[in-house]
């Protein structure tokens, strides 16, 4: 790995980090655009391997087979953001890894991101650090009940989190997440979840794709409705706050970024931003279908060093996440007018495994009319 | 390879033989479907061997690699109609090979192939039968000059061609073809090339895409202008010519067909069909943008016995073809407004390679307003 130029022409390796869905969704996009792929995993029949040229099945610890990873790459990339520091720190030395490390800093650490957020004016939930009991009590005094018990890093789907209903459930709250490092997060009463898929590249160019609706379902993105119902300006609010965070980040890839919308008259700003993923995103798969350049393409162009694509729409869209054994229903869905079907080549539909998932495609500007 | 139904779930293998461009679409198209796809190819490095889970490397004549790997899926597809009957009839023997013998044998041959046209009461090019001097001297006299001498087998993007303009240049080209079993096509005065992709699923179900306008630049692809410009009622005659072929060769697949519009006043019927090619087309590259299901995946779907997608369009497109050193011009193409990139990822740009192609999209209704 030894390019100048930070830009990777067809012919050029992206080095992927992961090898799940996401990993595999981008290298098919790369795979579209002439480049070659190589998948880092430490799991057997990755599900992005089978449509990789090279792969590398060794653990995130292994600092020679990184080394050796980063050399064959012109560039890195990854699918999650829980990369363990020290596997970011051994291939940057190497070479290019795109996101950079501030992103990778910002996103591991809920409270590193709310203060970063904060320093940006961008509205958070009410949150304190959580370190002890002490600071526990502290925490739940100054930010009330009920609200929610996080751990700093490695969370996600709703994992590593408790509620608090009363200040009497603190502790076991705390136990419940192992004492780990925290932070308490006041509830935020908000009508619905939306998010922004943002692109950077390399040049600063930024392109946000129209934010979108989320409905979870037991902690897990169920659903994505594009485009969100919003008020123009509360849309351009939303495109704007993601706009920014990539920026400040001197960001180069695609970012997802969740944000809560306040019910009208909670004040002059709607939007309060829940957490990012410095990496493509599960509410941006709809892009696949929907828009002639989509969220795995864009990213790969941005750490390629290759000018974005319009971020535009061609359709509207409904994605709905196939989980566990929702994929057992794939030839009902494959009899469905305009959907299009996404199945990961897992083997065993786990319950809360994501398998696959569906767009239902509606003629642009008909689904909220 | 012992599937009853006829059938494919997810989680099934797809053999393809054949591992250049369109086997590499088809391959992605069904890794999307959650399919495993095994590549049989000559070629080592085949461009659709890199983004398939495995691949032979084999000659069509092995028969002990071709058995292994009929053994090894449950259906064979394949790339492009020069399959040799040997290699289709021992493949079939093993289990299910699609599209079946009866198109391949007619689009092998261009005798058979314009007979079964005249059998249909489709039109064609006047033709006649070359298999010795004497026959060639009949078929002149018969169809006229200029015309054009084609081997019977074997040909494609103009090789196995040459123009015929006068009685006494009969001879010289029979000697540039290789004194071949031919074919004598008469030089028919047309508008326009058009084409019809369409589909035929396992129940019969039949999915026309639109008919295209197809411009060629030296016997090659140059561009497909979607939709082309045709009264409807000439729209629908092509759509229902290609449907009627592929219901006829109790066709299960995607098939190409050629036509030639002739000039208004020529009479009743306009269309004339070139000809036809039993497998995924170039001219239905654009699907791959301005549709929600690809001619690839309809292919997969309609040989894994799935329902057929719709065949609409959301967009307006124009595909062109990168041959050559076109590529070099990847990243004023990555530039362009509303422009997807697709390349094959094949090493070397000889002249007359194909290497990729774009589709630029138009808003639907907007490329003839």
């Amino acid at each position: 790995m030894s390019n100048k130029s930070g830009i990777i022409a067809p012919g050029g390796t992206i080095g992927i980090l992961g090898g799940g869905q996401l990993g595999r969704m981008l290298a098919s996009a790369a795979a579209e655009l002439g480049l070659h792929v190589h998948i880092y995993s430490p799991e057997k029949d990755a599900p992005a391997a089978e449509v990789s040229g090279h792969v590398t099945c060794a653990d995130y610890e292994d600092e020679a087979a990184l080394r050796r990873f980063a050399d064959s790459v012109d560039v890195v990339t990854y699918e999650f953001e829980n990369v363990p520091a020290e596997t970011a720190r051994i291939l940057a030395e190497r070479g290019l890894v795109r996101p950079g490390p501030l992103a990778l800093a910002t996103a591991q650490d809920r409270i590193v991101e709310k203060n970063f957020m904060k320093a940006q004016g961008i509205l958070t939930a009410p949150f304190a650090d959580v370190s002890d009991e002490a600071s526990l009590r502290a925490a739940i005094e100054n930010i009330g009940c009920p609200s929610v018990l996080k751990t700093r890093r490695f969370g996600y789907d709703g994992k590593g989190q408790a509620k608090i209903l009363s200040a009497d459930g603190a502790l076991s709250a705390y136990e419940e997440i192992g004492r780990a490092p925290a932070i308490l997060e006041g509830f935020v009463s908000f009508e619905r979840e939306i998010s922004v898929v943002v692109a950077r590249g390399a040049d600063g160019e930024i392109a946000p794709y129209d934010p979108v609706e989320n409905i979870h379902r037991n902690h897990i993105l169920h659903q994505t409705l594009v485009p969100a119902k919003l008020p123009d300006a509360v849309a351009d609010e939303a495109r704007a706050i993601a706009s920014r965070i990539v920026r400040e980040l001197d960001y180069v890839g695609v970012m997802g970024v969740e944000m809560f919308l306040l019910a009208e008259g909670a004040g002059a700003q709607r939007l309060l931003v829940n957490e990012i993923a410095p990496r493509v995103h599960n509410s941006g798969h709809w892009t696949m279908d929907a828009c002639i350049i989509s969220q795995f393409e864009q990213h790969i162009r941005a750490i390629c060093g290759w000018p974005l694509g319009r971020p535009a729409r061609h359709s509207d869209a409904v994605m709905t996440n196939l989980i566990g054994d929702d994929v057992d229903q794939w030839k009902v869905l494959a009899s469905e007018r305009d959907t299009s079907i996404h199945l990961y080549g897992k083997g065993e539909a786990r319950p809360g495994r994501k398998m696959g998932h569906v767009t239902r495609l509606y003629a642009l500007g008909t689904r909220l009319a």
